[in-house]
This record gives structure tokens, C-alpha cells and sequence, in this order.
């Protein structure tokens, strides 16, 4: 028995990219699961493995944060279908695990944190106020967004350039087979797509198809969600 | 018999970054190769291949252009010590590649100009000064150079963050042992050490350790080339 502690918005939207890499993790591995709806103040939720932000999982009787630790938590009590089949696999998640959370989510967090603003939970409001405000330097979320996507949606296609440059060869960053550099990257535009009705991507560009996959992938589950 | 069309300067300096991934490929592969040094302005020594750029590899009567058609050869021709062992490897050279291209060395590539000048041939400057003035506005390379290192160098160090997180938790970008992802990074990281005398990493970095490794591998190779 599996149970996913995940990230709430308004209407129980379900945005959080290091959440949906477990999602995804978890249907690589044919594994079945419950899910928690966790809004951002209910810390209380996931204190049972002392941690202040999810994706939190609970398998049997296992406590496991933050989704690397469930990932490789994942692979060594459900060993079928493994999301590191070798050390290559290993080495190449991290590489894109490190790009996407210190390139693509930077660049994309400036141009959507107005519309995400406006899908937190209204009791968490306040918390999402003080936290992001202090990062950005104001709490005008909807002002800072406009001014950001003047240059910053032409800047996130440009950082994305080298996936574009794999995916120009290949279906999936990790080959002819989705695997973890792709749910990584996947987790960035799930976010984006469930809190955003921002258009990220030319429909011409290889990213493009490659996201239409990975909706697609393992009957829908990322295109089941209930987008902005 | 295997020939390797080479990128050289004054002194005979070879920085070449896609020539020390090919050079890294073969030692990689356990190859023996000897080395044609080749000026910006000789493009005649690697017309047989109608390329306008090295590396450019002889092996027999095979004549191969680009350095990732020809790790793509090597591995096709010389099957042992495999470069790419599995599509996972492969996937990951490209992300690795596609990275460096266009993250890396244009982070680099501002902040080492004036150096890399300074280090060009006499017969070849009129070509760089044609070229490389075009794409940058300037030929005044070494003030361009100076300007760019204000917040140049800081940004270089930022970029690697990918490359910082997984040599956080292994001693190479590919796992306990080197492949492509590395070489492809150290080329780089060669092409700024044999043009420049710029510090660009802090000795605590894990990025630091990691290059020393780099140049010590294959009994030397890249330690042995006349740094700036």
C-alpha cells in the first residue's frame, strides 16, 4: 500500500514538479497508489517523516522523503521494472535532475509565479505571500510575471536547448524509452501546464512532440490532470 | 593507422575543445594516433573531407569529420572498451554535449576571447579578427575580454551546477569511471586552460577535484598539454 503526499492548489490542482516525478516513477514501475492533497500550510500532514515539503511517501510502513530518496527507495523494494537499470541511468538522472532544478525551473519560475499566485489555496495566500515575496522582492506577483515574460519566454526555450538537441535524435531524453531524465524535465512542464495557460513552446519545436509523449505516457497520467 | 586533424596555435598549442573530446575518445579506447597540426587558415589540410573544421579523423582510408561522428565511428570500428555500452550512454553524451555547447563554452567563451587572441597564430588573427569580430561587435578582444570577466567568471561557476551536483555524489560525471559526458565537459575545460591563464574554478570546488582527475587521466594526456 502506497500513499503519495502531493502538493494542493485551489480545485485540489496538482502541481508540484518534484511530485510528478514521483508520479511518474511510481507508473514506470507498474506501481499502484493513493494519493494526500497537502496544501503549502499543512505541514502538520507530513511531520510523520519530519519534512517540510512534499512529494512525502508512505510505503507500508515506510516513511520516505523528498523524490530522489523515493526514487531510489522505489527501485530497491520494488526491484521490477527498475528506474536505474545501471549506473549510466544513475549518473544521467542526476545530470538532469541538477539541469532541470537549477536551469529550467529558475527560468520558468518568473514567468508564471502571477498565474500560480492566483491558484494557491486562499488560507495559504498569506504563507505563499511572505516566502515568494521574500524571494522576488515584492509580493505584486502579477506585475513581476508581465514584466518577466517580456524576455523570459523566449529565454526558457533557450535553456531548454540541450534536451532539444537529444530530442532532435531520439523520441525520449533517455532513448526509444521514457526513463527519469525525461519525468525530471516532465515535472518541470506539468507544473508550468497545471498552474499556467501560458504557451511555453513553438508547436514546431521537438520539445513539443516530446511533451505530447509524455502526456500521453502510462494511459494519460499527466494528461488526466487538471490543467489552467 | 589513425590520424587526428588538430586544431594548433602559436607554440604549437592545441585548445581545441571538440579535438579533446576526440583526443579523450581515444585514449578512452586505448588507440595510438598521431596528430597533424592544422591553423585556422589551413582548411586545405582537411579538404580530402570537405570539412571546414577539425577534428577531422584519418583511421586507415576512412576519412571521418566532427567529433561526434567520430566517436560514433571509433566505436563502430575498433568495438573494445566501448565509448557507448548502451542507448543510456549514448543519451547521456548527448544531453552531456548538447550542454556543453551551449551553455558551457558560451559562458566561457567571453571571458577567454582576449587570451585566446593574444595565442592565434600571427597568419591566422586577420581570419579570427574577420570571424570572431563579427559574432562579437568587437575586435577589440582584450577590452571585451576585461568587461565580460566582471560578471563573467561568476556566471561560468553558475552554469556548472549540474555538472556540481552530480560530482557531489560521484567522482565522474558518468559514475566511478569516466565516459563521454566527461570528456565532453573536460574539453571545455582544456580549451580555457591551454588560452588563458584564468582561474575559473575555486580549489574547494568539487568541479576543481573533478578536473584534476581529468588531467590526470590516460597516464597524463591532457596534464602533458602546454597550458597557458
Amino acid at each position: 500500500m502506497i500513499t503519495l503526499y502531493d502538493l494542493s492548489l485551489q480545485n485540489d490542482r496538482r502541481p508540484s514538479p518534484f511530485c510528478w516525478r514521483t508520479k511518474f516513477a511510481l507508473a514506470h514501475k507498474g506501481l499502484k497508489w493513493t494519493e494526500v492533497p497537502v496544501g503549502f500550510t499543512e505541514k502538520d500532514k507530513i511531520a510523520f517523516v519530519a519534512s517540510n515539503t512534499v512529494p512525502v511517501l508512505k510505503d507500508g510502513e515506510t516513511g520516505v522523503k523528498d523524490s530522489w530518496a523515493i526514487a531510489i527507495h522505489l527501485d530497491k523494494a520494488h526491484p521490477d521494472k527498475p528506474l536505474f537499470k545501471s549506473e549510466m541511468a544513475l549518473s544521467y538522472a542526476r545530470f538532469a535532475n541538477g539541469f532541470v532544478d537549477t536551469v529550467v525551473q529558475p527560468a520558468l519560475f518568473p514567468i508564471v509565479v502571477g498565474d500560480l499566485y492566483e491558484r494557491v489555496r486562499l488560507a495559504d495566500q498569506p504563507y505563499f505571500q511572505e516566502s515568494r515575496g521574500k524571494r522576488l522582492g515584492t509580493t505584486d506577483f502579477a506585475a513581476f510575471q508581465a514584466k518577466a515574460r517580456e524576455k523570459g519566454v523566449a529565454a526558457f526555450r533557450g535553456v531548454l536547448e540541450p534536451a532539444r538537441r537529444v530530442l532532435k535524435e531520439q523520441p525520449f531524453l533517455a532513448g526509444t524509452h521514457p526513463a527519469y531524465p525525461d519525468y525530471a524535465l516532465a515535472g518541470a512542464f506539468m507544473w508550468a501546464r497545471i498552474i499556467s495557460p501560458l504557451v511555453l513552446l513553438d508547436g514546431d519545436d521537438v520539445v513539443h512532440a516530446w511533451r505530447e509523449r509524455m502526456l500521453d505516457l502510462y494511459d494519460g497520467l499527466a494528461r488526466k490532470a487538471l490543467a489552467a
